[in-house]
């Protein structure tokens, strides 16, 4: 029972979560996948809500490291860090075959009546991605890149929901064309 | 074996599966809160899938004439009745507690990857909402109440997946917060 065992379940959740949710997710579907016996599941993990959370964690810290490594970037103008971070996301939906989407939004829309515990880590994770594109707003707002005087906090806020309703309907449809729409608007109308 | 029964039956799921999704929602539950036999469920329904696309007719059904009642008023300005259908929308949402959502935003999230029939038959909802809101802006570009550019369906694509963002972080934070950011970008900046 090493940590790549726990590594390899998470990483095998991770991919089914994404498609099917958490509550169709079976455990003996992802013990299968990644060829591990149940008892080392529980070894690892209480329960399957503990992996639930345990799963959200690593996909939240890689999306993090993903959104730092672009919107921290003091090289580049704030606005277009901005463009880079959608840009970028847009492109990992594209190698994805427009399948899967967000963790975070997925698991808001299935568990945020169901579960409140699960609610809150959800939202702690959406406020943790608000204030990364808030600050760039803020300081677009502050050079004068952005001219628009809404509260950089709102701005962002809406920014995150339009673009995970995109990624919604994105799936769905299976097409580019949401997050096109999205990029459109927002760069070329909304922050100018 | 009425028709109330398939009605009860109809409305009974509805309410589970705007909150739970469609994969979490068990047969037996809506037999046992409708108070109907399951002999009574597969005289109406061929399986738990037929169910599922009749609810989900039922209430596309109800949004739809929702909609039409607001986005068709010929005595109300084109930009006006778009206000109102949101808001008309928001104050729904404030009445369910911030809980449930849209079940047209909420399957497509649940079964997108999962069933493409399902998929297909949602697309086309959200096709059916794109059309209504695409005349309204067509109809104030023409008549110079709203002076962007952009095609109207693009553009009501982008209000229709935005507002099923705003509901998504609605639904996971409680509040009413990001229908009010949705309002407020919206209608104080985007369609001026």
């Amino acid at each position: 029972m090493t940590h790549a065992t726990r590594e390899k379940l998470i990483e095998t959740g991770l991919a089914i979560m994404r498609e099917k949710g958490f509550n169709h997710t079976g455990l003996q579907e992802i013990l299968q996948q990644a060829g591990v016996p149940k008892g080392s599941f529980y070894h690892f993990f209480s329960s399957k809500e503990d992996f639930g959370e345990q799963v959200l964690e690593f996909y939240a810290q890689g999306a993090k490291q993903m959104a730092e490594s672009i919107l921290l970037d003091s090289d580049t103008l704030p606005l277009e860090r901005l463009r880079r971070f959608f840009k970028s996301t847009m492109e990992g939906c594209r190698c994805d075959g427009f399948r899967g989407g967000c963790l975070i939004g997925n698991l808001s829309q299935e568990l945020a009546d169901q579960n409140p515990a699960f609610a809150k880590l959800l939202a702690r994770k959406f406020a943790q991605q608000r204030e990364l594109i808030r600050e760039n707003l803020a300081q677009a707002q502050a050079d004068g890149t952005l001219s628009v005087s809404w509260a950089a906090g709102d701005l962002a806020d809406f920014l995150i929901n339009s673009w995970q309703g995109a990624m919604l309907r994105m799936k769905v449809n299976k097409s580019c064309l949401p997050l096109d729409q999205f990029m459109d608007v927002t760069f070329n109308h909304l922050l100018t």
